[in-house]
């Protein structure tokens, strides 16, 4: 608690795509970091917002009627109801996400890449 | 909406410290660029936690028992009711906020320093 954390340092603890880690949270959302290799599933979260901050690689994020290219150094904000493909333009992202803490990876579409249980770093 | 959000692009558009600039909002909360040069006052917030990350230059935190600094690629969360006073630590400070759309820059003590009307970029 009030110790400065460095996502670099943060995004060298883990290896695994898809599964995000906890790194902060203040006023009922949580900050997370994750990596992303490939792309993920279609879907949406009916209650949350999702921001997704790039620090490395680029992030393209499909949408059903155009694509978003995100850059290091840039963020995107998807809004609730808003149904979305994450997707790696680069061999490997690194995303830094800020969403309620009530939010599931893959929202409306609970399966085998649905995260339950999030590792706080 | 839908569009990527360049930091850099966002923080070359202005030049006055210490008035935060709104740059995204989701869940009720703000993101926020602003500016720092030298530094501001002791204050906190009753009800809203803050989050600083910092893009450029070092940002030193202080607090009444310690001092946190806090380097580009690195956030500090500081925890509502927690008195703090934001110092620039290089010449200019380049930080990124979260924190409820309620926030008062000056949280509890409000002056000249404070800033009512937030411009959104």
């Amino acid at each position: 608690m009030l110790d400065a954390v460095n996502l670099e340092e943060k995004f060298g603890l883990f290896d695994e795509a898809w599964s995000p880690k906890i790194v902060g949270h203040l006023n009922g959302q949580l900050v997370k970091v994750v990596k992303l290799r490939g792309e993920f599933v279609w879907h949406h979260h009916d209650e949350e917002d999702e921001l997704f901050l790039v620090v490395r690689g680029e992030l393209r994020m499909r949408f059903r009627d155009r694509d978003v290219l995100v850059k290091p150094g840039e963020f995107l904000i998807v809004p609730r109801t808003v149904e979305h493909l994450p997707v790696a333009e680069s061999d490997e992202v690194w995303v830094v996400l800020f969403e309620p803490a009530s939010t599931l990876n893959t929202g409306n579409v609970v399966g085998e890449r649905t995260v339950t249980q999030l590792e706080q770093l």
